[in-house]
């Protein structure tokens, strides 16, 4: 039973985690085969640009490093604080085209379901018996996420979510988890769960390491965080036009110069940003280009980067939705690689922990 | 969210109970063939005198009757409340040959491992998210279970193993229980969990019914409830010479003359009742007998008694444990069983869930 972290201590041990991602890096591209990495979506609604920065690029890149990739559709974790998922067919198809689209190619990189997977489910119970309630109702996830839901009541499956987390990890063998630092809990309990089922049965899981993500905090068109439910977000999947529409009602200010100054002009910042980095260029370019173009000459040179950058993924896109056949057999593939891999860990489980007749 | 129920509500809805266990035991003469029953037992040790008239005889007198009956060996509830079962493979062969010497047939009741069956486990993570986590420690069982297990922190296993026991019922779509007072909290929420499913999805899961047994509290040779932690139970497998020296040992009194009185002469009274359940005649009729035989006249009684009636199953039950491959084979197929059954039960919840890509 650890303490709740410190302040202090928390700084400290993040950048421990972060030292030890460089070192990470390092060994990826020195020796990426021996690595697996589990990464993962709640199919919630489409990817926008605050996913292709902040994990999908990431993904791509760890796959063309010669990672071996498993992405989890976390269909299960929809039902944590909402009744039931709106249309899933339709938003799983739609998450599985746009991690296609950006580039994860399904003969090198795994895709499944959690509720295509008993074996890994059935983890969920030994690794339940390895944790206090205590433990459970301490996890700053589940406290934030619950607090977000507002005044509905916990579920179970919420209090309970971070240990299927820890299941969908060790399952797999994974020893690489892109995270980002609000994650890291989660991944420090995986951690604790595989050391109490290696000292009270056998060593079958592998202690996964962080790593820890760069990707830069993307702003909406309005200034917040860019999140599908604040219509602030564009979607990878929207076509061009959305795309201008969506930026020409984004908030700016009516300063004509246009510059890239986080602090003092927030929402042209997160534009300008969104521009630079469609363009690969540094904010402050992307920015003086514009010049004293005002906030039109802002809104057309961000909608032109994005829908340039884009171009490419949703023409690919457009070709693979047209085959409604693709996502299917992508995952019926997928899901019986995972399947495969699960039931090998079962049985060292069930090995382990006695339970042979 | 239902308030705890008052006494006085719980004495109606126990009233009611017992009316319907009635009501149901008319229509299982009439109809058996349209009744499925799901029971089970954790395997932590050898089955008793006990759970013999408690359950055992009850499971076989349905079986007989022509009702489909599932016996659950239910090996992931050990963990809820300690580290690890001790010799699992050899406590559930025993387990598995009590119930077959008992006169369970394995041609007509299904025996299976809750570790063996993946898609019977995986029901667990959609009944976690119909159920609040208020409602889960509300659960009286958990409490009283927390209470036994002392200062030991509860498990995340302990919190949600109604909802596992829920998913054991509703995966084969048991509609009968056979349940002990005690346990109708339990039923009570796997029948919410049944309606609420319906309610969100689809109709899905059979709602259970309790059947209430009438077994009486049997006590063992020390006048506490016996139970094999307390030393104090006779164990089916026993021999008849280990049978007697725990009799030998029994807890009496000095009055020479036998007689029924559970509550002047309580481990008189459990002895004379356990002896009398043997030869299936009257407490009173069994003292009687004895007469002025004291002390020595009942144990000698009660251990013929008992060594008399168990002499055939412990008979049987030799043969049956000297080929090994038998218990293996029986849970083998009953394993492939529940499989199918958890299989069909899981593809019907994910349709109905939206869950089919």
């Amino acid at each position: 039973m650890t303490p709740p972290l410190t302040l202090a201590a928390d700084q400290n041990s993040f950048a421990r985690v972060q030292a030890r991602s460089a070192e990470l890096e390092r060994s990826i591209a020195a020796a990426p085969e021996s690595f697996r990495v589990l990464t993962g979506d709640r199919p919630t609604g489409p990817l926008h640009l605050g996913h292709y920065f902040g994990t999908l690029l990431n993904r791509v890149r760890l796959q063309q490093a010669g990672v071996e990739v498993l992405v989890l559709v976390a269909d299960y974790q929809v039902i944590t604080d909402r009744d039931r998922g709106e249309d899933l067919p339709e938003v799983v198809t739609e998450l599985v085209l746009d991690q296609l689209a950006a580039g994860l190619d399904p003969e090198r990189t795994t895709f499944f379901c959690h509720s295509a997977v008993p074996a890994l489910n059935q983890l969920l119970l030994p690794l339940l018996s390895l944790v206090t309630v205590a433990e459970l109702h301490r996890n700053p996830t589940v406290k934030a996420e619950t607090a977000a839901t507002g005044d509905r009541p916990m579920s179970g499956l919420m209090l309970t979510y971070p240990l299927h987390q820890a299941a969908d990890i060790l399952f797999c063998g994974a020893n690489l988890v892109p995270v980002g630092r609000d994650q890291l809990p989660h991944l420090e309990l995986t951690r604790t769960v595989a050391r109490r089922f290696a000292h009270r049965y056998a060593p079958v899981f592998v202690q996964p390491e962080a790593l820890l993500g760069d990707a830069p905090l993307l702003l909406g068109t309005d200034g917040t965080k860019m999140s599908k439910s604040r219509g602030n977000a564009v979607s990878l999947r929207a076509d061009e036009d959305t795309t201008a529409q969506l930026f020409r009602r984004a908030v700016t200010d009516s300063e004509r110069t246009i510059t890239y100054e986080p602090q003092r002009r927030r929402e042209v910042s997160g534009l300008v940003l969104l521009g630079a980095l469609c363009r690969g260029e540094a904010p402050e370019d992307f920015a003086a280009a514009i010049g004293g173009g005002g906030a039109t000459g802002l809104k057309t040179a961000v909608t032109e980067a994005v829908n340039e950058r884009l171009r490419p993924l949703r023409a690919r896109r457009a070709e693979l939705a047209a085959d409604p056949t693709i996502v299917r057999e992508v995952l019926r593939r997928g899901n019986a690689v995972a399947n495969e891999i699960a039931g090998h860990t079962l049985d060292r489980v069930r090995t382990a922990m006695g339970m042979r007749y």
